[in-house]
């Protein structure tokens, strides 16, 4: 039986020992601790870990950390949506991102050429800036051959660029695949467009890319699932493990409720229904904003592995 | 200046009656009422429509009602997930979907070949199914051609359906283009796996299919967009239109918060900052499930639009 | 077993028989059949039924509706918060309340005089009037006697009132207790604050008043409590119950989330724990914004019960 | 203009400084950080802060946490609900809370005496040694008098408790009033009956309580809010602040949305219309868990306190 304990402050207290903490304190506090744990428990078993993401959370500055858990090993196999790995970029060639806030005077923003993502703000010279960024990525691939799979084109922008910072840049460098099941969902799907309208032998192929992620695991290997945030990433990453017997471990970071039975918020428990985590699966689920949850549980994560000597650089 | 006005139940009244009610109730009823007059004014100047859902909502049973909102002619374009379009063919084929609650033993469920969606359940036995039904439908497309748009490959299976709830089925027998920018992210996609295993020269061109999109409107229409829940959905409508000249009109109707920043949760004043609805624009947000709030508001518009003449069948 | 049916518009469809129809489909319109169905369950056995909102609800036009249950004998305890007692006395004497958005300018707002509440306005001018409103009832009150439990000192108010759509007026009328454990948290407790400062022997016995709602029914009784939104309204409907034995029916209809362990969004089945409601009740929740979905669920209990002739005027 | 500024893991960092950190992170990232420097400003120019919390938050384990800030000094006023107070004592009395799930079988929970609160338990047991202590302590205010202000009772039960974790013993100690504007609604509200059935002439003074309320600050203070959660506490303090001016700071941190037009979503911006925070105000939203998001918050507060010397022990 475990019981609540009481949470105080002491001067200097790490983020570690303040998880650790998080552990004997009720509601999402104990649930962060168990995503910790389990965490830890899929790299301890070497599993195949998967993780997927949103574009919101790459522009929200977590991509630096994103990038140094590839570079630290921790991560295997990459599902996300088009718009971080534009953002990837941007950043990469330094473009900056601005704090702003929840509720400011959206048409000013549109008159200024401020984008607005919730409290952030991206500039349109900054897309601007993107689209010859693009179009030069997107010839030197044409060059070396006509027809890509997501995942081998997404490595190959990857070794062009040069910034330990990004994410493209760390998993290109680690082997690690990154998997975009809806690549033409944004400003690069244009780009890639653009590009086919003068070269019709261009070929994005996402059958074949569908191959590349089904074959990044096998039956017999232990496998778990690191999801932050829901949609098309969330679910390419379950449902390919689903393929492959289903996740051993899961952890799920979301704000969004199981009550409209969408993939974004659907459960762990969920899961268990489908085979995509196996009934005996070492689960958990966050509620909560990750750009705080996700560096609170990761930092956890590091420490002990570090401890233990499982992450290396 | 609007006033509240007190809501009271008459016997049999009806539905367009409340929903008009609604707009003199605070919170999310005069939302409600505001996001079917704005869809009301969509229609009365023609503009192009661009309609988005998840697959959750096809599961849900909504399914009908929106094929038959494509055969009245309410909406021009569609933006899905494949969840849906799977679901759309299985229930056209005669699989039957299970109501059940949202808290039950999962690992009962699993054992019993019961896939949970929220509370309700779709069996292994209709997957199965369905392997024969989609693998006999790519090799038919096939027959035709090797390479397909995505949009292509799914008007020519609403020509294979019979099924007058079937999204797919009005879909194509009304010229509307579905628009599914993550093709392979669901049992579709294993299928259309499988079967280019055999035959390589089998292609989905997703770039084409963005081109696609792009002149599925132009600079000079009038473009209204209606986005169900969030996701690559809800994005590749309003960035489609984006790329025109931003909508005119938007309605969202969501459970997701803004205060994530992720795109599912985007207020429609987010948009007005990119351009992606005109700063004049004629917007409504509305906050709940769309099983509830979706019928009401547009049962209220059918009945205005039908009055009015402006409704075909 | 129940199966999913998919839901097609027919002109003039009523309120009832599209909340019939929500039975069919998934997600949240499904647990909104099953409230609808939980009360009709609760009238048919003659339970004694506790009734529970919050002051927001009031503000939005729902007290019409509330009084109007009332009167028909749905229910037969109330238990909210002062602000909605106060936007009851003040609609009753004729204030009015201002339909806005979500997102004004709040500062202008404030220097206009215009108190907002979500998407709805209250007057300065309106809280002003109330203040004679409010000190000449207080006034008639000590004159009868200067200590009140608050429920007698509610429907004391509730007799002074002229107006069939007030919630107060009609309670009073028909023997239904009002409840309010938080009397003094609003304008009106700085009313009787500044009432008692010249009249010390004023005294609102809130002890008291537990003994009223703790023999408002026994242990033998069936009990249903209906609670639109959470907080201290709901709790002690429902501690009220569990001290007589447990509530044997119990709907709850709310936007809040069970996962931070708050009273709002606590569960039907969190309350079976507790004893609060029965092991073998029957429960539904709703999520959702009680503007929409209570009037729908309602409607459609009324006009079973009226088809059945089980409420009367 | 200030830039998103991504985030690294470094061993052993201090939650300080990935707080600090976090001031360059997106969405509720930043959030935090301006939670932070909110309430320090609040410290430097010496407002009177006013902190409230709702009953779930003393159940979870933050309660130690609560105890050592009024320790520090850092809170002047505190107001929440019955159910943290009866908590706090049964805690300081040696019962101990359990650690559980969020979806147990609650049927079982209830047969075994466990009653769940979210992902904790408190068992039957538990609340029956609670009666003794409630009766014990009832017995000895009514010794001293016969009508007690609810802040004179409860600072009257913290002298009784010697718990260095207890909020209602560290309050007492360090003359920080505690309000409760709905005590009777709880298992304390249910032992004051009993007593009172006994004693007629003992009685809770709730309208003198709020003169006391009132009269805790005046309109040329400094006023600070704190708000952990909504309902009853939430508006109390804000209300109070009100009649006195209006908060000149003001934190928000809730799990609820605006979108009901509830209280406990109610927003900084919104406050401003009532004339609840100033115009100027500096002001904060978080939203999340307070189980995570209060930790990090305060930790970072005082750290920068103590570097300061301006908390004192």
């Amino acid at each position: 039986m475990k019981y609540v304990k009481e949470l105080k402050w002491k001067p200097g207290m790490n983020v570690k020992e303040l998880v650790d903490k998080l552990g004997s304190i009720g509601f999402q506090g104990v649930q962060l601790k168990r995503a910790a744990d389990t965490v830890v428990d899929m790299k301890k078993v070497g599993a195949k870990v998967y993780f997927t993401f949103t574009s919101n959370m790459v522009t929200s500055g977590l991509r630096g950390l994103f990038a140094q858990i590839i570079s630290l090993g921790l991560v295997d196999v990459i599902v996300t949506t088009v718009g971080g790995i534009e953002e990837d970029i941007m950043r990469a060639k330094g473009e900056k991102f601005i704090v702003g806030s929840f509720n400011p005077d959206d048409v000013e923003l549109y008159e200024k050429g401020y984008n607005r993502v919730g409290n952030l703000c991206i500039t349109t010279e900054s897309y601007e800036n993107f689209e010859d960024t693009a179009q030069s990525m997107i010839r030197k691939l044409y060059e070396k051959k006509k027809v890509w799979p997501t995942s081998e084109l997404l490595k190959e922008i990857g070794l062009m660029l040069d910034d330990e910072n990004s994410i493209l840049y760390q998993a290109a460098k680690h082997n690690v695949p990154i998997f975009c099941p809806a690549i033409t969902d944004g400003a690069l799907g244009f780009h890639l467009f653009l590009f086919k309208q003068k070269h019709k032998d261009f070929m994005i192929d996402v059958v074949q890319d569908f191959a590349n992620i089904l074959f990044s695991s096998s039956q017999d290997e232990k496998k778990g699932v690191l999801c932050l945030g829901g949609g098309v990433s969330k679910h390419h990453a379950i449902f390919s493990c689903l393929l492959n017997g289903g996740a051993d471990y899961a952890v799920y970071m979301t704000t969004a409720s199981h009550t409209s039975g969408s993939m974004s918020g659907a459960t762990t428990n969920e899961a268990k229904s489908w085979g995509k985590v196996r009934d005996d699966a070492n689960i958990a689920t966050v509620i909560g904003d990750v750009t705080i949850t996700f560096p609170l549980m990761i930092f956890n994560v590091l420490e002990r592995l570090n401890e233990e000597g499982l992450i290396h650089e």
